[in-house]
């Protein structure tokens, strides 16, 4: 056992560090005020653009992708520290490393199950940080958590797929930018549970898809990420080449992404809980109330201990987790991710509302990023699963340990 | 001791009931399709004019105000059940019977220290629902929740005072028809710590007088009752008639405006919970996962049972409170107003979280009231004295009690 | 709605306060030594008997009993307050007013459901605090919070009634003077799942009476009350007469005394917390750390004010719950009583673990009350119903208010 | 970074887990028995000398001792997973290797500090496990976790030392077979805050040595373990080459020792947690209520998933503390020291809390593990530093970092 950075992972911990102090923090100022001065609520900023290029040029691209025909080749215990480093500042630093979702997820589906024509077609300006695209998978009238539920349906027409359903949550479909959706649905309802969906490709463009309006999250809309689409398929005809790996295949490949993705989130709300408790002991320092400082008044020491501690837990949970995905593979490391998309979020949750108590009024609004974070780290209790699906099965497998 | 609603208190609690049924509910939806529709994002509803008219003739108007000669004269005890039913549907309700914050406190406030010549002026067009006003009092550069922070000066020159600060969270003041600001500022620095504080009315429309942005409650503007306004004082010069009571007195006069406040926003929230909670049982009962309705699995009977509890538990305190401020007066209450201040928000807040975990998506989303209850709750353990305050003041107490 | 004691009420709580005082508190460490030094681990001590005689002289007599024919003939109402003070002191007062459990639900029990000869010969002495009694119904082997798991038979056999079958958690009956064992068995397992159950009384020295042993209570035996037997009925041959009510009276019988007895605990635990609270109080006042008292420090005061609003809410519902067994009866009332059990226990723990924690060692240790306090408060979240059965059940009402 | 064990640590666990199967849990009923038919109530059983001459034989012995002249030579990254093992049966495996509290830390003291006269009297035989020791720093007037706090005396004359004072937890000094005290008390009241104190080493027949009573945890003697001794020094003389290290030295020998201590604390807590996880998922899958077992009802699982995702991140803390002790040294891994002490204890706690929970009053009772491991978690919150001292210490070092 180790628990020291081996030398390219300390190497690049560095520079994103150096990259962040740099250019990241000093732009988050400047995203805000384009924003504000946006005429399309749902586009980017010219900021993240610059930020983007100077990433590449720093050599800090595309740093999530495992497979080095792609991305960096990092391990997933390589790449732990630096996303960890990236959600210190969730709203530009992700993507300006291409290292955001719900991208990342598609970029990996796409190198993993794509075909060579899939991956020149959409892969590659993926790679490129030239277009975005979405995964539409939650629907609005059922239990997205139990796939069986899916009503999208994907039916096979001669040489093309049609596609009927509703989809919601789709993260960034309401930028134009977003030109590529990933759909699944079911080809075949009376299969087993498990091979009745499957995923097809549709751009954005294609008749019948109708981008119907953003879902806000609390009262954000995330508009400057492309937002959280509500969209509809209606009588959606592609071709059937743009089906991803066979018929049935759907189940499996959601899996495949959903392990990284939710370890990538959890990395990610690491670094969120560390801005958080800078920002608490910050405040907590310099703000004076009766007389004293609020660092030495009340529960407010308790607070910064009990912030370290949970974050110090969390971040190793998700460090082995990562270990593991890269030594046993994602499924042998199944009931780690899920003991980390337990933990995180919530101790995410726990220390940014810590800040926002701290900060008062400015803690719950615009002035500070905490309000912004806390709605996240909250989405992501119930976001990819909620709490009590993997709560369950973590503890079904428990169960079968000892009987 | 007796837990029965008396007559009066019975047939207003029917009363009002009913129009929530008949009115206000269905008014939800059309509220919000209004919302999205108007021009000016800071401004109330038709539908909520309408539901102002309805109140009206149906009895239920202004019957927070216990004095007869203004108000449907209940005691606290008696406003308590009635209070607690609009929190139902905060964001109309309150309003729809003129018993929002923060006009319900300036109008106690001027019926109670108001000079005859403010209350032909300020408060008549108040009672009648025909303006709206706002409370300046905490501003962002200081602990305000320590009243001899306070920066902003009002100094007396001649016939008038020169008011000179910068205020925020100023609730409505975004909306034009808020037209009466009381602003509370410092008129002697070098008076004994409760006695260097004043208040003066400033009509909106006084020169110098700026609203500047309307501050995000965890991404809601809160536009449709006016947002929270942050505003500068600069120079801005009032008769010198305009103070309100006597120079010195704004500290006393404060306090007396809060416990009301207080113990309205805590009889709301009881409310609010109770809407919660029955979209939870509602939600839970009919959405089915892996072939059961939700409320049959896991922790899901836990959170109601347990959401129960503790309202039933708040809502006493909440009572047993309002008979006290009765009985013993406002200041006899002190103890426990301090103690449903405490308590009231984050029994909300937990229980509104775990609606928001059963809907999933569209718990955090507009599809519900849920997100926006939460944040409301939430900025109610940080509002009108963080939790913090209150907790070391109440012990304070309690230890005296032992010594 | 009012909150204020009756005449009576108030008059009996200040000579219960003031035997409290003058008698109960300075019993304490006098009772100590007496157990220290008794021969027999499982009896009273001769303090305990002054107590009762005093208490007895003082008109403190068997206050729990509604019916005038037989106790004080107060309501639950009247009896809650009272029944808290006796909690502050819970090893002694309640026993010393004849008013502690199991004897107070089976006094209920026989003056509610025995018949002449029972009550002549088993109640009368019981009122007259001269004997003790047991109540049998746990088992060791099933959950027996499932009344139709019960194991232990009772057959007809002529003119008697052959019991066989194991019980534990029989409180009070290592003491040879609790003379009379209410045993609850199935007398028909083939009957409705409610109607299988029956009561017998079994003297204490029935042949096939075997009182095998003490369990202990996170290391307490509870010795000096008798503690808490585990008893073996094997062929054990009573009259016919001893059976309480019918056969198949059993499970009705038992939950007409679960009700009071479960309030009458509750009403207890809050005067524990009362208790614990006090000494929390004291104790961070006097004891010097770092230069301050412990009060002045970290989250000393947010113990206390936290404590002070649970406890606060706890009485209101326990109250109110006493209210309602009064007016709408132990059935109407049914939900309150599940939600005092399960809100009170845990309150009580929280309350008294942090008045252990400011105590540090002595606060494990038989120098305070305060861990025996705790053993018993943490107890109550399994006796009578598990929380989590508490909680199922109340929520299954909740939801179908909603369906 | 790496989360594998290394080839040694994996071959100890092996071993000491077949030796946890085959011999130590079949001896914990024996244990009981022995216990319960003891003449002397602070004496070791038979059966655990078995098991220690048994565990010698494995190879199981001193295996906390890094020092290879005198113990295993284990990293404490080695040790840790070995001591979480025994954690799983904490009243019979520490001793059993010869790795309990306090001996421990009292033989690496003397290892560390002892003369070559001292180690040679009294840290060979406590090697050979034929002898017992106590630590005797607590106080019981004063708040002892701020050491100039205490008010032993340890005044020299001539060639001897003169000890007044008392003191008490001093743990294992009831059972005769503890044969040394190692004595904390103040040489200099007048020096410098951390140069007051020093140790010396008091044989337990001393003249002006008296054993006054055992303290009790919860109802716990914890007897079979030597108890918890309060005991006072009056004129107590030793010669001065009992001293340990040098006047004054007192306060850093008392530090030095209690690192490893903490951190030994916490590793076999991680095992207790792990035992009554395992009992949690063997009596929920086992027991069944209302027609179906426990686990498959309510909150089970969920506490079932949470025990395990708290369990996994505690251990992970406690190895990164164990790793940075051996790259960075006790001092260096203050900070970690301070988070698991703070975490572990109160993991366990929760963790305990379910299984007693499932248990009912099989839980609490003496017929499962579970309430005396409960008190001890519970006690390891407040021994060797309150959580709050520790959590107030970890903030200011926190702060530090952003001031």
């Amino acid at each position: 056992m180790d628990f020291e950075f081996d030398a390219r992972t300390a190497e690049l911990y560095d520079t994103l560090n150096d990259f962040l102090l740099d250019r990241v923090y000093p732009a988050e100022a400047v995203h805000a005020e384009q924003v504000a001065a946006a005429d399309d609520p749902w586009t980017r900023t010219p900021v993240l653009a610059d930020l983007k290029a100077e990433a590449r040029r720093r050599g800090l691209w595309n740093l999530f992708l495992p497979d080095p025909r792609y991305g960096a080749g990092l391990t997933n215990l390589q790449y732990a520290p630096l996303a960890e480093l990236t959600g210190r500042s969730p709203h530009l630093a992700p993507e300006a490393l291409n290292c955001a979702a719900p991208d990342t997820g598609n970029m990996e589906l796409l190198a993993e199950f794509g075909s060579a024509e899939q991956r020149e077609r959409w892969l590659r300006p993926l790679l490129a940080g030239e277009i975005r695209s979405a995964f539409c998978m939650t629907e609005p009238e059922v239990a997205s958590s139990d796939a069986t539920n899916i009503a999208t349906r994907i039916r096979r027409d001669g040489d093309e797929y049609v596609v009927d359903g509703r989809k919601w949550w789709s993260s960034g479909a309401m930028d134009r930018r977003c030109e590529i959706f990933i759909v699944m649905g079911k080809t075949d309802p009376d299969a087993d549970r498990h091979r009745q969906q499957s995923m097809v490709l549709v751009p954005r463009d294609t008749p019948g898809v109708t981008v119907r309006r953003g879902m806000t999250v609390f009262g954000y809309t995330d508009g400057p990420h492309g937002g959280h689409a509500e969209i509809s398929f209606d009588g959606v005809r592609v071709p059937a080449a743009n089906l991803i790996g066979g018929a049935g295949d759907g189940f499996a490949i959601a899996q495949a992404r959903l392990g990284p993705g939710r370890i990538h989130h959890c990395m990610r709300l690491i670094g969120m809980a560390e801005r958080a408790l800078e920002l608490l002991c910050r405040r907590t320092s310099e703000r004076v109330a009766f007389g004293r400082p609020l660092a030495e008044q009340g529960v407010v020491r308790d607070w910064i201990a009990e912030s370290r501690v949970r974050i110090e837990q969390a971040r190793l949970l998700v460090l082995k987790t990562a270990w593991l995905m890269d030594t046993v593979g994602n499924k042998g490391a199944h009931t780690e991710i899920q003991a980390i998309k337990i933990a995180t979020p919530a101790m995410a949750e726990w220390v940014i509302d810590k800040a926002i108590q701290a900060y008062g009024g400015a803690g719950v609004s615009q002035d500070t990023p905490l309000a912004a974070l806390w709605a996240q780290a909250r989405t992501l209790r119930l976001a990819d699963g909620p709490d009590e699906v993997h709560r369950a099965s973590l503890a079904r497998r428990e169960l079968r340990r000892w009987s």
